[in-house]
């Protein structure tokens, strides 16, 4: 068993990432993570993309509101409004989940180790987030290094790989990647707000127009949306 | 607000870990994680023990039996017995989480973020169990690395160290650096059964009771149950 295990949110870097992994013809498995996040709807958006493309999903709780610091775990913390973009820049922003990707990759490791995986593909990308620092090349390489380090793997030689193909990618170029693979958007949501129909105001929501409107296409989330009458 | 965080389970190690880092008089905190172990008992006794202690404990939760692949956290694989105990060398024992430490330490640096922190302190020792791999001092840098990369601290210089002052140390040294601090090791526990009076079989107990041999002292654990009447 030397499956390709896919971190996925069920957002459309994600949902890219995965039909990229299953393009390349890999056995690959989703793992979802139910987090605490604000935003919990996308964990069953996530579920339903999975059934659709028959791809076996392994959805892991970890309640990271138990830590907080983070506008997306803690209910305290406002989240991060339009006129505070400017802000970027100044270190991560309020949505920022303290060292979340390092938490995911870990326990994507030991899923690994337990169940047979030598790789973890993902989709972070940077260009249009610079301010998070987990979703960064060097840290990717730098996990990579320590969980080959703390596994079996450093002695049987099979090493985990992590991938992240779109890390220097703009959201633009990767819903493009995506739409070449002819990946359906249509239940890929973003919002923060947690729900199906976006507020249309949230930095997440504004990243994801701006990108479909690069893209030169018409966000499939909002034309599903208008055909049910949803919005 | 950088205070040291220690990995706390209340065993022999952690506990000797947090009288080290007390004594250095810095600013500390357990960091305790209840993980769907088996010896689910050690989180109460590690509670008990940082009370006495005065320090500040926090409890995390992450269910590591929803990843199974070991005899602590799947109760379908059987606990390592000591007739099995030849078998090591031949890679980790039924005992060994899935790259546990790994996902300890991502929580703790996430924590050390969102709460102030800028140690964390570990009891991680090799001599004793050279068949763990995340307890080696290769997978400790690797991982304070990646931990650095993708944190904050990858721009506001303000680095987390991981501190494991025992890695090279045998049980028995572990034991008697302990009692020159003075450690109290009476609601300290290892064995894997769960129950406060060790069994005696399991790897854990048995390493133990050779390490005080070694050490030369009666362990705190059993005079105290002696004591109360309980062995």
């Amino acid at each position: 068993m030397s499956q390709t295990l896919v971190l996925f949110s069920g957002g459309i870097d994600s949902t890219t990432a995965l039909s990229w992994a299953k393009a390349r013809g890999e056995s690959i498995a989703a793992l979802t993570f139910d987090y605490g996040q604000r935003h919990r709807l996308e964990v069953r958006m996530a579920r339903r993309i999975c059934r659709r493309l028959g791809v076996p999903q392994h959805i892991l709780k970890v309640d990271l509101g138990q830590i907080g610091g983070s506008s997306l775990t803690d209910p305290d913390v406002p989240l991060l409004k339009y006129r505070d973009l400017g802000k970027i820049g100044d270190g991560p922003p309020a949505t920022y989940v303290p060292f979340r990707n390092g938490i995911f990759l870990s326990l994507a490791a030991a899923w690994a180790e337990a169940h047979g995986g030598c790789k973890i593909v993902c989709g972070f990308n940077i260009i249009d987030s610079p301010d998070y620092p987990d979703t960064r090349r060097a840290f990717v390489r730098a996990m990579e290094r320590a969980i080959n380090q703390g596994t079996r793997a450093v002695w049987s030689g099979k090493k985990i790989r992590i991938l992240a193909p779109f890390v220097d990618m703009k959201k633009s170029e990767i819903i493009k990647t995506g739409l070449r693979l002819g990946v359906d958007y249509s239940y890929s949501i973003s919002c923060y707000n947690g729900e199906e129909t976006p507020c249309g105001g949230c930095t997440a929501c504004l990243l994801r127009k701006k990108a479909w409107e690069e893209a030169d296409s018409r966000d499939h989330l909002l034309v599903r949306l208008e055909k049910e009458g949803k919005r």
